[in-house]
């Protein structure tokens, strides 16, 4: 089995650190002058390693094996969270450098664009996989700051350049290595965790519409509360979802707003983002149906209240085999230390499943932090996990 | 009785309304440029009808009638809300230099600072009335930027002029005219109320405190979520307060913060400002137990639960002869158009009638839209209102 060098990926990571360093953590969102940066030097180290390095149209960086015969791709995304960790897709990066070092030839490397959702859903994963059409990139806009994706694509550098499509038969899967970001494997003692499934996620936009008053000369009686109406629907969903949930679901409400927020002024409108997500497709949408039915009865009340998604995701098993080949790489580097486990967080893995075989593999995350600057791996953890993803691809690569 | 000057009044609302103009409404913040300006103008008008005008060291423009014998003293705010109404405050002040000049003797008007309370609480008011100690100016900031009330002060041109206080004995009461900015006079057709009690309120700052974490990867059984938390307890609070409030009791979330806000991720602290208001201050208590026992019990679940008070105003009743010179002006211009009513709002009067017998009329508000550039009133409502201000201002001075 292939040997990785620990040194060379320890130093290659800490390297990709300092492009955007933010305290113990990086801040290099999607095609700002870091994370260009950060896509010129992979390719110098996609060459170096013997890869015909491509940074395409939209900004995805793919080293190809000019070598003959299937491959696969390893691979993650580049950029980060706004000030937020310098694992969370680097190391999965890092990893497919460092495996087609390891390998010598039948590995691809992709460094993928947009996977945090600075301006789309999956971009750099959806385009090499065929699933991103050109229309679609028009209307894709900064949530940070409202820049067009094309003007940003343009100032990147990465405009007018194709964009790269894979050509299935060309690979044999994806296979992607990532921190957990959550403190699963951490609290039982494993060191790996193998990847059954990545969730699907139903996100929404809730939006309360009542009657702007003065707090004090309006009486409850002809009050149209807007934040009344949000905090009781909210309560109602904490009451009922735990009835209809899975044991694995999980839902959030992660923003509310009352407008105009000021202590005594009665809210006229707000609004809520919620989110919930399973392994459970059929589950996701009764999940959908439930919350669509308490939208119904809360707009019984004064208030009108609106839902609109903000996307929906498709869960999406991992591959069986490549699952076989992560675990028994795993015994073999950290006997007993590894279980399988599903995503509660989305990946390009989910993407590339569409179009071909998918594997995941996880590290812990120290304290389980992830989209925050400490978010960290021990060194000890860094290592072990690279060796079992070269071990499970060259295993994978073994079986044509 | 005296007979104000419809033309007069009018013309002087419409001057005043141009200092700050925004839109159909006013932007004039307490000891900024404009508020400095319409000080300056007021004393200009006030001189102009015979009294003796003083700005002192917090920014009160004081009217003394230089005649002999007792005093009633008329007023209200002069400073708006942000990109507020036109009247709220002016309003008052200016029937209170209207009904000077129609009378001829007998009153001193006010135009107090800070009644919205840009940097502190009724600063004004309070001065003027003795209950503003020194080292609560040094400890007032700017709720919109933070600066020191001393700055402030010192930047208008206030700083270094004594605060002058109000002698009870010079004084036969406080009277102050205010549009209503709810539509209970509006909706039963009533164009004059004269106000029974003004509310008091109880404010509170409630702070959750859990653990941030990733929506994704944390489970249900594990979160700490301090956005559910805050929920809950609002809708405990909903569910709560209409069993023990009484009929008029009003009370409002106003502003809910989750933090971070962002849709993929557990809120770790969560904030709501919570208030409330009736003129009953035993309910007022009684309230707050049961605020306290629902906090109490919120800690009991996985979060931490803090309550912190922004203040308790003390309800205030009117002076029982002023609502009578009231009702009977009122009667004599606008027969059965009439009504008691208490407000909601707090109000100057609410601070003066701990130091002299205090009385307030109201005037109808359009559509009850107040602390907003729309809000209006009709110059017939505004001219009546003068009128019946006017006569009840006198009936009250002939009582000696």
């Amino acid at each position: 089995m292939p040997a990785i060098d620990p040194a060379r990926l320890l130093a290659d990571l800490y390297a990709l650190r300092q492009i955007g360093l933010y305290k113990t953590g990086v801040h290099r969102p999607t095609y700002g002058a870091d994370d260009v940066r950060s896509r010129d030097w992979l390719a110098e180290k996609l060459t170096a390693a013997g890869l015909t390095a491509t940074i395409d149209g939209i900004g995805n960086v793919i080293g190809h094996d000019p070598s003959p015969g299937r491959k696969l791709l390893l691979g993650s995304h580049l950029e980060t969270q706004n000030h937020a960790g310098w694992l969370d897709g680097a190391m999965g990066v890092i990893y497919g450098l460092e495996v087609a070092r390891a390998l010598g030839r039948g590995i691809d490397v992709a460094g993928w664009a947009d996977e945090e959702g600075h301006f789309g859903s999956f971009l750099g994963s959806r385009s090499y996989s065929g699933q991103l059409p050109e229309d679609e990139i028009d209307g894709c806009k900064s949530v940070d700051d409202g820049t067009p994706l094309r003007t940003a694509l343009a100032n990147a550098g990465f405009a007018g350049q194709p964009r790269l499509t894979a050509d299935p038969a060309r690979y044999r899967g994806y296979l992607e290595a990532h921190i957990e970001q959550g403190a699963a494997l951490e609290d039982a003692g494993n060191r790996i965790g193998v990847v059954t499934a990545i969730v699907g996620s139903h996100r929404f936009r809730i939006v309360f519409e009542g009657q702007q008053n003065h707090a004090g000369t309006t009486r409850m009686a002809v009050r149209r509360d807007a934040g009344v109406a949000l905090i009781k629907l909210a309560a109602a969903i904490e009451e009922r979802f735990p009835q209809v949930a899975g044991p694995r679901t999980v839902w959030t409400t992660g923003r509310i707003t009352l407008d105009p927020g000021a202590p005594s002024i009665v809210p006229g409108r707000a609004e809520m983002l919620f989110q919930f997500r399973d392994t459970d497709q059929a589950l996701l949408f009764a999940l959908e149906n439930e919350l669509e039915a308490l939208v119904e009865a809360a707009n019984q009340g004064p208030c009108r209240v609106t839902i609109a998604s903000r996307g929906r995701s498709v869960p999406r098993d991992m591959d069986a085999g490549f699952q076989t080949a992560l675990d028994a790489a795993a015994e073999r580097h950290a006997p007993g230390l590894h279980v399988r486990m599903h995503s509660g967080a989305g990946h390009d893995a989910q993407i590339m499943s569409h179009v071909m075989p998918s594997g995941m593999l996880f590290v812990p995350s120290i304290g389980g932090i992830s989209h925050h600057y400490t978010e960290n791996t021990s060194d000890a953890d860094l290592v072990l996990g690279c060796q079992v993803f070269a071990d499970a691809a060259a295993a994978i690569l073994a079986t044509g």
